[in-house]
């Protein structure tokens, strides 16, 4: 079975440019990771003793000591946390949605807070529900319209882009900066739709933002089943809504980034990066977001010592803290970074779900890719061959803040159609991480490692 | 975001063969497909309401009358049933394993007789188990080391393949052949391993193979955590295990090819045909295997019909009839299409699961595919953009009697990393098949249809 991409190497000698070594190097690392990988392993242990790693919570304290425990193991040239602190919000005992029959009823509607969101104290509000589809209509109405009421927020992701980050990316607005607006506008409260394409009744939390000094009001996601019902009912007249939650920011926690590494035999200074986020959100388990993507960083080094790799520049997996709600984590280790003159010559992130991997992208919007794409071209065909494709884009949150490095930024690209199914809810659990296809990605992850500290980055002839 | 494989057209001209209207065209495909695709309702009615489609049974018949339905409400030039015969056999309502403990007592294994096994009658059996990895090995044994026993195949699927269905390809032939091996040396029964890569406690049927007037033994799939216990006990000394299975051969049942077909506008003598098979094993819903092949063959016509698109050439869905024990559907449609001197263009089966499409491969033990491949190649940039690749490899069971018209057979190539999870087992359900990756996999089919309808199949210059 020989791919169409390799003819047209053939066809195409300028591109074509193959190695026997470096496809075998491929298909061990491959082989490798699928037979004797320990990510799922990892992940389990992760998402069942340690569930709902909130920044500086005890869960997430237990898996930074548990992950650097497993990295202590791996024979590596150290091992350690870096210490950083995040701000800590807590969510309350009491959530309840419940809308507001004719009778006098009260109907429960499936609702969690959004991080950072307000609090109702302990009486809870009711008020009349005003539905909106954008912050673009909201800022339209009548400020009367809107003071004393709650805004619901109701676009619905679009179910027509192939890519579900890209339909995310069209929604969450609502959910970052709806509430805001909403209190600036006298609401008393924001509903918002789940960030999901899937219709079912499991509430999707994630961070929502209010400016420095804003009073919070209380903002909660509401499932898409129970969106859809309440837009319903508003279409028929006037819908009250009682809410009650009693969310509370509190003083900022230490948390840790978990750092392991192999030193680079030949240019140690030339650091490659690998790495996930630790923490996750309170309410599930963690397990795509992004637990996933910490074991394949974990894996990345296990699997290159499993193969006695002798790498040639220095391989390092960051599992950062605190990404879901704040990036102290990503911030503080570029700083450090910084501090201490580093030099990342590449970092890749996976933070996009443990599913089979489709590529990688390149952040294409420094001078950085461009310099070096030509070579980069090159490995394509052998990633294609496991159906890996390169593409320009984003890379991570974590890895952002080196940017000032002018390495190269690279994201995992893992199947996006089940992601929001998943993200942010109660059933991110290790059930809904498939072994295979985990260790697929930590096998991609490893193998465009392999070639950028096999050939290092040289820039375009 | 721009693709890499996008850049090397640009720099490489000679490939370098877009055209805006074929990418608005694949754009709007997927963009109708996922908004308003029907295949996801489609498969759930059929799975609930005929499950377990075993060709002639009441389900099978059932699921073609049904479908022919569907298809009536798509607007299409004709939709009808072509009858043929399948050979019935019957898996009777007793199937127990136990094995037999020192003490006497039974502890049951979870077991399943393979399709086309032989009975124990109504008694059972009790016998000694010996354990082979291999057709070789079995080979190898002296005659009196297999007489009187029960023969237990347990070789793995190779986990280390990322292409699982390479790993069942170098596994099956013990389900295939293993039992009639078996009989032949003396054996009174058989039992398999289970055909997957996990582990777990769902055995997988599947059809088993005796010569024409073979005496049948007993030929049961057991879970893989039972194959794996079961070769524990093995280690420790001589094992004994009870069966009682009653499966039936009964006499040739009628059973339906369903055919659906928009008539080409210029060329109505070029067919492109997609299809999946209508049957399944009894055990499940057949949502994977193939109902989801089924729907999206349906679904093809329907965003077809949808985006009111006028084909030059004719496009047909064809449900076949009894792909998993008999290939009768097959056989006879090539045979009454052989008759009436039709010529297959292209021939497209979706029989891989419903997962995300990841591409097609092309048919290319004839000359056909080489005959081709140029424009093929040339089309395989729009697909890339969707992470569609192009291969040479197989096609479909049910369009391989299609070969001798010497048109192109194609398979369309899901993910198939989770695919032996639920082949052929009680767990292929509807509930294992993701709505948008099902239509992904339906808007890829009728993209490479749009591309070979457009443009026709041009020899290489």
């Amino acid at each position: 079975m020989k791919s169409l991409v390799l003819w047209l190497c053939i066809l195409c000698p300028v591109f074509g440019w193959t190695q026997d070594e470096d496809a075998e190097m491929l298909r061990k690392i491959h082989e490798t990771t699928l037979s004797v990988g320990k990510s799922y392993d990892w992940l389990r242990e992760l998402c069942v003793n340690y569930p709902g790693r909130l920044a500086g919570s005890e869960a997430d304290l237990g898996a930074s000591l548990y992950t650097l425990d497993v990295l202590n193991t791996l024979g590596l040239d150290t091992a350690y946390r870096q210490e950083c602190q995040a701000l800590y919000w807590k969510r309350g005992k009491v959530e309840q949605v419940f809308q507001v029959m004719k009778d006098g009823g009260l109907k429960p509607l499936n609702a969690v807070s959004l991080g950072r969101g307000g609090s109702t104290r302990e009486q809870g509000i009711t008020a009349e529900v005003i539905e909106v589809k954008s912050l673009d209509e909201l800022s339209s109405l009548p400020g009367e319209k809107v003071a004393g009421k709650i805004v619901f927020f109701n676009r619905p992701m679009d179910p027509s882009f192939v890519n579900t980050f890209r339909a995310y990316g069209g929604a969450v607005d609502q959910r970052v900066y709806g509430p805001s607006r909403a209190q600036k506008k006298g609401a008393v409260a924001a509903l918002v739709r789940s960030m999901t394409l899937r219709k079912d009744d499991n509430p999707h939390t994630g961070v929502t933002v209010f400016d420095e000094n804003q009073p919070k009001i209380p903002a909660m996601a509401l499932s898409t089943n129970d969106a859809d019902m309440l837009s319903s009912s508003l279409s028929k007249g006037a819908v009250y809504v009682f809410i009650n939650t009693n969310c509370t920011d509190e003083e900022a926690k230490p948390t840790y980034n978990v750092i392991g590494e192999i030193r680079g035999s030949e240019f140690p200074n030339e650091i490659i990066l690998v790495g996930g986020h630790l923490d996750s959100w309170d309410i599930g388990q963690g397990a795509h977001d992004d637990g996933s993507g910490c074991v394949q960083s974990m894996e990345v080094l296990n699997i290159l010592q499993k193969m006695a790799y002798v790498p040639k520049r220095t391989i390092r997996c960051v599992l950062f803290a605190n990404e879901e709600n704040g990036l102290a984590g990503g911030l503080q280790y570029a700083k450090i970074s910084n501090e201490k003159g580093e030099f990342h010559l590449a970092a890749l992130e996976s933070d996009a779900g443990g599913f089979t991997p489709k590529g990688f992208s390149f952040e294409g919007d420094t001078s950085v890719f461009k310099t070096y794409y030509k070579q980069i071209n090159q490995w394509s065909d052998f990633f294609n061959t496991y159906g890996l494709q390169f593409d320009m884009g984003g890379s991570g949150a974590d890895i952002s803040p080196l940017k000032s490095q002018k390495g190269l930024l690279i994201g995992l690209r893992p199947d996006s159609q089940k992601y929001f199914d998943y993200h942010h809810t109660k059933i991110d659990t290790i059930d809904a991480v498939h072994d295979r296809e985990l260790k697929l990605g930590a096998a991609a992850m490893t193998s465009l490692v392999y070639f950028i500290d096999n050939y290092g980055l040289q820039p375009n002839p």
